[in-house]
């Protein structure tokens, strides 16, 4: 093979060209040059201030773009994390083992394991039965039966830690099945017969579910292991979490559904048939198997040893490790479901590649340089304390509209936004929970705001004017009930 | 559900208690009893001598517990590998960041990598080039074909560290379609045609083209690497090893075909058609891809920054991870291979394990007792120098009959055997060398020896009596070739 030496314009009708790009299949070059430019320019065109070592500038710069790629995407997610790991090794920013020091980050193993826990629910039709039995004792109408399957998912959130699993494995699959039941397609007129709302009435109340248990999504155990690395420690924290976001959380679901009904009706008010539909496939279905039976007992000894994890000194880490160890030893999943599960690879990889560069900013002056310098700015405008913490929330929600994942958004500005408000004097527990319950909240933004998000429009039932509208005014509805109700609950609860 | 309460004899007919071991899918419980029997025991009831800390002798216990399971596998190697690792945190015999440390161990990636590497010889079809040009010179007698794949497979496998992806991926698909071009089938008489000795021939040599290159198999980097925790320092390891290799591997792989030849004839001694198939399929082929192209040049890269990686101050590790990198942003590989490679994350799992355990043991002083318990004993017996290190060496060969891979018998065993011979004053670099060494020679040993055993074997060509004594006979050859050349060629290299 030759390369082609004949120049020609790519406009104009020159096949090898347009065959070469057609072919491509490697880094999308623009947004390549794009990543990588952002750090270059950091790197030697801003004056590095006196405070922070080169290494440490060096680092902001690849962090930065690793960030930028993160959101531009040149390459999949763990591809390109992968390849800024080899930059930071291969420019001597860091060791090798500072730089693969978070590959034995418990909170990252227990993400982990918790994908294979999750692949446990769907595989033995656990998730499913659950679903279904809500469905027949809540179905009859629209409404009733969009709050069965929210409820469902309150349920089962606790021990399947991943709000992307819950919705792709479980509650699409259902809801899917429940629309085309009654004729409602996708990308279709009838779409919005029922499949559209219940879609929308489930994503919306996802964040709200997640938002309640500690385990109940990955992202969360990521913020509370930031917040411990910037010294804010929370004692007990499974029930901590689950007290201080229960009033609003619980509040917040049960206003969801009713608010989604009314924003966007479903034209189809009454489903005499679905408890009916739920009934006979729980009769398919038989009595639960003994894997059933097996998952459903490992899961509670699992979220037991969560709860009483401080009163036993086992670890969240610990816990979910033996709930794993029990489900392979007894067959309930095997090895190779978990070898086959590549998410919980590739966040492997991308979480561990961000949070050791975050911790290494922090250990190397530059998370302090930043935020002293954001709060700085903040205090010469004379704001009070209150204004402060609300600014820097909404400034961590909003830019959510910059990123196509909750847990890439938590990796890349948590720590910031954290070490500002602690700078600001905002009290510790109080901004990092309010960020890592913001953050749930943000995932139904966009259609491309979470996992959970790109799963349920990737159902066609949804489109895309409706998905960014919903988006937004259930995010402010949301908020305002978390703000009035934690005004007085975390003051309760003793959050500030 | 309800769990049967009825007793019944297991003999008898009773369909529920049939029902539920025929459709038992977790660990074996057998083989579980056994391997947690043996931890048991060396725990509570062989008493702790003096010199080991308490948590020494249980990290020996649950270390004796997962190799026994590695052998007689109760659950997959890598489900067990992570049970038994629960149960080191589980136990408090290991902080969770002490059992967890390995995860961040540069051999362990170098291994990962090296499994995304091999990932693209095989998608883009380069290796199947590569051998198609050496049948197509070589093949038209029985003798030179095979001779023909086995020089192919030598110059693959420096950049193609994995012996089993290289027997599964590359030579059993050719030697398949070389054997049915000329109706020799498996699981047939007409087996011995051409397809059993091409196959015995190709895995009789693999060893030695494995022996040859440091990179050319995964345990070959996990040795060094073992070898350096006892403080056996290798210089510009890449060259030496391959100094040392060079000679006994390079006479060993002229001579084992012809051996094969001899031992187990083929009935078809020559292939006219070999050849002209070999052309009609590179014709077919075309000119190589871009892909190849690319293939080409990164493995060079790569295998030149592997042997200048001293004089660069480049480790191993950051040269794979370059050259992957380049593989994923030029798109020969994409990142979702690489998270369907699942050798690659279940060697991650197991070989941290099982090496978080060896390091611990050497820290913890437990390899020291034994080895000094060894030495004694043979020091006792009045041994010379020169026949303790045949003894060990031997005995760590021959143990092979119990391990069903190459990589748990280096990860269970390698430390050990080495610390005896360091402490019967053998020089370092010659008991760890040819450790490594035999470690690849035995991998034909039997069926069940090494993953590339385990392919070939599957294939159906040779029956079971064939396969134990061609292993056996070729590794008495080899052995002997080894020992006669290396008895001058290691003086001259300075190995002793």
């Amino acid at each position: 093979m030759t390369l082609p030496t004949i120049t020609c314009n790519p406009s104009s009708s020159c096949p090898r060209f347009a065959n070469f790009w057609s072919n491509w299949k490697g880094a999308k070059p623009i947004r390549l040059l794009i990543s990588i430019a952002v750090g270059l320019i950091i790197c030697f065109a801003v004056p590095k201030p006196d405070k922070i070592p080169i290494k440490g500038w060096q680092l902001l710069s690849i962090f930065l773009t690793t960030i930028t790629g993160l959101i531009i995407s040149p390459l999949p997610v763990g591809a390109w994390a992968f390849v800024c790991l080899m930059a930071l090794v291969a420019t001597r920013t860091l060791t090798f083992a500072a730089a693969f020091a978070a590959f034995t980050n418990d909170t990252i193993w227990l993400i982990v394991t918790s994908f294979f826990f999750s692949r446990g629910f769907v595989k033995t039709g656990l998730g499913d039965r659950i679903a279904m039995l809500f469905v027949r004792g809540l179905g009859k109408s629209t409404l009733g039966l969009s709050y069965g399957l929210v409820l469902s998912e309150l349920v089962i959130s606790p021990a399947m830690p991943s709000t992307t699993a819950r919705s792709g494995g479980i509650f699409l699959p259902i809801i899917r099945s429940l629309a085309v039941s009654v004729d409602s397609h996708p990308r279709d007129v009838t779409s919005r017969k029922l499949g559209a709302y219940l879609i929308q009435s489930q994503l919306q109340s996802a964040g709200n579910s997640s938002a309640l248990f500690l385990t109940a999504a990955a992202q969360n155990l990521l913020c509370i292991k930031l917040a411990q690395a910037l010294g804010v420690q929370i004692p007990s924290v499974w029930t901590y979490w689950f007290k201080a976001a229960f009033l609003p959380a619980i509040l917040a679901i049960a206003v969801t559904p009713l608010l989604v009904y009314k924003l966007y009706p479903p034209e189809i008010k009454s489903t005499p048939n679905a408890p009916i539909m739920a009934a006979t496939r729980l009769k398919e279905m038989g009595s639960p198997s003994l894997d059933e039976w097996l998952m459903i007992g490992i899961m509670i000894v699992t979220v037991v040893l969560w709860m009483a994890g401080n009163a036993l000194n086992i670890a969240s880490v610990l816990a979910a490790m033996m709930g794993l160890s029990m489900l392979l030893l007894f067959g309930v999943i095997d090895w190779d479901d978990c070898l086959s599960e590549k998410s919980a690879w590739d966040t492997l990889v991308w979480f561990a590649v961000l949070i050791g560069m975050a911790n290494q900013l922090t250990t190397l002056g530059v998370v302090t340089w930043i935020s002293d310098g954001v709060a700085n700015t903040l205090s010469s405008g004379s704001m009070s304390l209150p204004a402060k913490f609300f600014v820097m929330q909404a400034a961590y929600f909003g830019i959510h509209y910059m990123f196509a994942s909750q847990t890439a958004h938590v990796g890349a500005l948590f720590s910031a936004f954290l070490a500002m408000q602690l700078k600001s004097t905002v009290p510790g527990r109080l901004a990092a929970l309010a960020l890592a319950y913001n953050t749930n909240l943000f995932g139904a933004l966009t259609h491309y705001s979470s996992g959970q998000a790109a799963v349920y429009f990737g159902a066609g039932y949804v489109n895309l004017r409706d998905a960014f509208k919903l988006g937004i005014i259930v995010a402010l509805v949301n908020i305002a009930i978390w703000v009035a109700v934690s005004s007085f609950w975390w003051k309760l609860v003793g959050l500030y």
